[in-house]
């Protein structure tokens, strides 16, 4: 277990993540992020708590197969590469066996191969909170992890608040991980719940702990980043003996956040020998980040280090000459390596290269000195500024592309558009009315629309519209829709990008739309849409 | 110099700060910057590059009472209590005398009683971009600050690239120390320029400096954040012996940015036994960092260490009932000690209690029996099961919490309101009509207003209506727009949640609107923010 320098890394995006503020996700979001993460190749996706939130009970059910009331698509059960699923939850309360604890049954119903339970290792707490003794905590720690164990599950126990427990009484914190142990726990994990431990401290802890644990369980650490030093103490911890951490990939969670798994995954990786994830996906790190804050609806901060859009941006005038003449002097590691790239902010050279491998997939037969890989290259910076961003939105670049190329012929041209919107009536959803005038081969067509809300009026309208020529748009239907308000300084005048998700129940496709106004990015989202489901049919 | 626990600390918001992307002061946000640093008590002002940069000499000059050129305020000399300015600059030219090097002579044209300048720690940059030789390099460290501190300055030696240079070239990277203190330098601040170290290999590298070093020169610490690690790293390098710190009090800079002051002090003072600050100024913390922020004109990251505004609010289910009963398990530090304050965030996940508390917060006659209370609580669930979300919508919730308690009376009725949108044409940025009719006190009004969106449009023509009536509502404007869509199973029919933040200048507010119509939903937003602006005027 401590044989060589591999990582076991655990990602609480759906569950400690999700008690961040202005954080929920819907059951397709949970789907989705647990994918992405399984693409980047974390060992364990802890997602969610079903004995005290129906909804993460609902998502374990629907990763079976079960199909779930009030959502129409059909449910398959969801099958991993890399990663195994956790459901979350507690020990055993303190008056109750464990067959007859609802909370470590619900655990066993999620059908999860690997359960993690908190317990208390803050004798304070004991007291305090459950109102147990000493020896009533230990038991019920020991208790839940059998009981579970015995069940066939990979058991891991989070000792809650462990650092502020063997600061008062060091002795009585090493017993509880003991009893978890005993009762068959695979992973220890020491949590700072509170977030506030300094790295030194967390380091003198860890080897402590580790030399008397030594070979009995692998440990792991949980820390919050209350003190700014959440992805410092999971190193430390590491290098003070630990095998295990947890984490959420983007920071996601209560207060300050927890621990930045994208940060420390990339310092233990590059920085630190240590190996988490499986070669070759750390380079996939930062486009899988952006992906999972897509999902989110979330702007993520420029500034984050690895990932963030500025993490590798020069502007310094003093700087710019001496990167330009060696990028190592003012970059810790080459941006490639973990996805990202260099951004120079005076002159726009930047992402070239990823553009490119973009193109390469759509049209094989460009190569990087082609000249119409230089013009969609212009192009796509040019619409950058104005608030496009093509990351998940592969619908709106490959047709971007198709247009560059020559290789696109518009399926109708817009006469106008026209939506009017009122107050709703009591009983009545319908509150917008939308008109399109549009010509396909020269022939005119006015269609109009009603909906509850512009969209969905001008989705109904323009649907109509070119069903007549098209039939084949009957398929679609939009599964998602998302606004994001770019610089919103001047809020109500601000950039707005809109995506659109669709699918015809085979594929499914994202595009974009940017506008000041938000009906005119959702027309140009909505119109890509139907463009891209059109050229892929072949027309 | 080692004898206590006092730490300078510097603050470079002005010159390594405004190297952030999308920062840009002016000369008025410059002097309202040192002013406000100066309140907190930093012990250093790193204020600009006056050879480099133009309007940075132009603010030194400001500084000393020099009316500048195309500002109209008359200057006078800006007098502080705590601080000391610095100037910032390099070491001489290699080709040129101390005397005759332009850069040196602006940094003593700029007057200030501290300078910093930077040199050369890393053999390979003396190198590669001086095309300087061992010893040249040492001589134009040493005579660069033997020249300013005998023009009477204080000087402080930064070592570019030092912890590279350290594990390139060791006992090289300790002589340009050496020449800088020769040269009479009061302060070797050690850079990890890159901001790639670890934490351990700065402690230990720091450790054998700070030996080495002993008493001849105060050791420093300049750290970046691309790994995540600027806090950390500055901590371990103050607990190996440095006793000076430098980096942004926000955590403003290139790339991840500059090492965050306001994380390090609040660890070094309430963490670690150190004093960095004069008495009590810590407690003034949170409110001078959201100045800083305000002068800047960006958005704090609300889950900022110690000062956002997540930094200790409180929203899981299983959380917020122990919180209650013992705030210490889930809070570091008593929020009060860095000027900051808890919140219970209102969520669907959260419990009576927490409600409770918040409506306790407007209305402290009530108790948790009130059955106005239990008339709230099964208010706020049932708009929560509709998509509404109060948790970061305080005005709308306080609206709520009036309403329901018959202490609100609403300051207008609706009688319509329309929106008109139509596709944009070239050069127009107007897209939309809107026109709302209402009325005040039985006097009717019509009004009309026309944006880019229809947002806009309806947020002119509502405050075109009001502003008759109620002239204080001309102080405030929105400055975000956040959209959200709940359950987006069917896209573009699914409910969206709207939330609108408007400022007056003085305070801040947030607002909610929900409809399947995203029309409506913003509507609904936007006239609770303005009913909230009238209520807290006392209207």
């Amino acid at each position: 277990m401590y044989s060589d320098n591999s990582i076991t890394v655990l990602d609480s995006t759906l569950r400690d993540g999700a008690q961040g503020e202005g954080i929920s996700f819907s059951l397709q979001d949970k789907l989705s992020i647990v994918q992405t993460l399984d693409e980047l190749g974390v060992h364990y996706i802890e997602a969610g708590n079903p004995a005290s939130n129906p909804k993460d009970a609902d998502f374990f059910a629907a990763v079976r197969g079960v199909q779930i009331k009030g959502h129409s698509t059909k449910q398959t059960k969801l099958l991993l590469k890399h990663a195994e699923l956790v459901a979350f939850g507690s020990t055993r309360r303190k008056d109750l066996t464990c067959d007859k604890d609802p909370q470590l049954q619900a655990l066993l119903a999620a059908d999860t191969p690997v359960v993690s339970i908190f317990g208390k290792s803050w004798l304070k707490q004991v007291k305090g909170i459950l109102k147990a003794d000493k020896q009533q905590n230990l038991d019920m720690i020991y208790e839940s992890v059998k009981f579970l164990a015995s069940n066939g599950r990979k058991v891991i126990f989070d000792a809650e608040h462990f650092f502020d427990g063997w600061k008062e009484n060091g002795e009585y914190a090493l017993k509880t991980l003991e009893a978890a142990i005993d009762g068959g726990a695979s992973i220890i994990t020491l949590c700072d719940t509170k977030g506030g431990s300094m790295p030194l401290d967390i380091y003198q802890s860890v080897v402590t702990v580790v030399r008397k644990m030594v070979r009995r369980a692998e440990i792991g650490i949980h820390t919050h980043d209350d003190a700014g030093l959440a992805v410092a103490n999971s190193l430390m911890a590491v290098q003070a003996g630990a095998s295990h951490v947890q984490g959420t990939l983007l920071g996601f969670g209560e207060r300050a956040g927890n621990a930045n798994l994208s940060a420390i995954m990339a310092n233990l990786e590059l920085k630190l020998g240590y190996t988490c994830l499986p070669e070759g996906k750390i380079e996939m790190l930062t486009p899988l980040c952006r992906r999972i804050a897509e999902i989110t609806n979330i702007s993520l901060n420029q500034g984050l280090p690895y990932i963030g859009a500025n993490a590798f941006a020069h502007k310094a005038g003093m700087h710019s000459d001496a990167v330009a003449k060696d990028p190592a002097a003012y970059e810790h590691v080459k941006p490639e390596t973990v996805g990202n790239e260099r951004v120079i902010l005076i002159s726009e050279v930047s992402g070239r290269s990823a553009i490119i491998e973009k193109i390469r997939a759509i049209e094989p037969s460009l190569t990087k000195d082609s000249p119409e890989v230089a013009g969609i290259v212009k192009r796509v910076k040019e619409l950058e500024k104005t608030g496009y961003q093509f990351e998940g939105a592969e619908g709106s670049f490959n047709l971007l592309v198709r247009k560059s190329l020559g290789s696109y012929k518009p399926f109708f041209h817009l006469e106008y558009y026209k939506v009017i919107g009122e107050q709703p009536e009591p009983g009545n959803p319908v509150t917008s009315f939308a008109q399109v005038k549009l010509s396909v081969n020269g022939e005119m067509i006015i269609t109009a629309g009603e909906g509850d809300g512009p969209v969905h009026a001008l989705d109904v309208a323009l649907r109509s519209a070119l069903e007549k020529f098209y039939p084949v748009v009957r398929t679609m239907h939009l599964t998602d829709y998302k606004v994001r308000v770019i610089d919103s300084r001047d809020a109500t005048a601000a950039h707005v990008r809109v995506l659109v998700e669709t699918t015809d129940g085979h594929n499914v496709w994202t595009t974009v739309g940017v506008s000041t106004d938000i009906i005119e990015a959702s027309w140009l989202a909505l119109v890509d849409s139907f463009e891209y489901k059109l050229i892929s049919s072949g027309l």
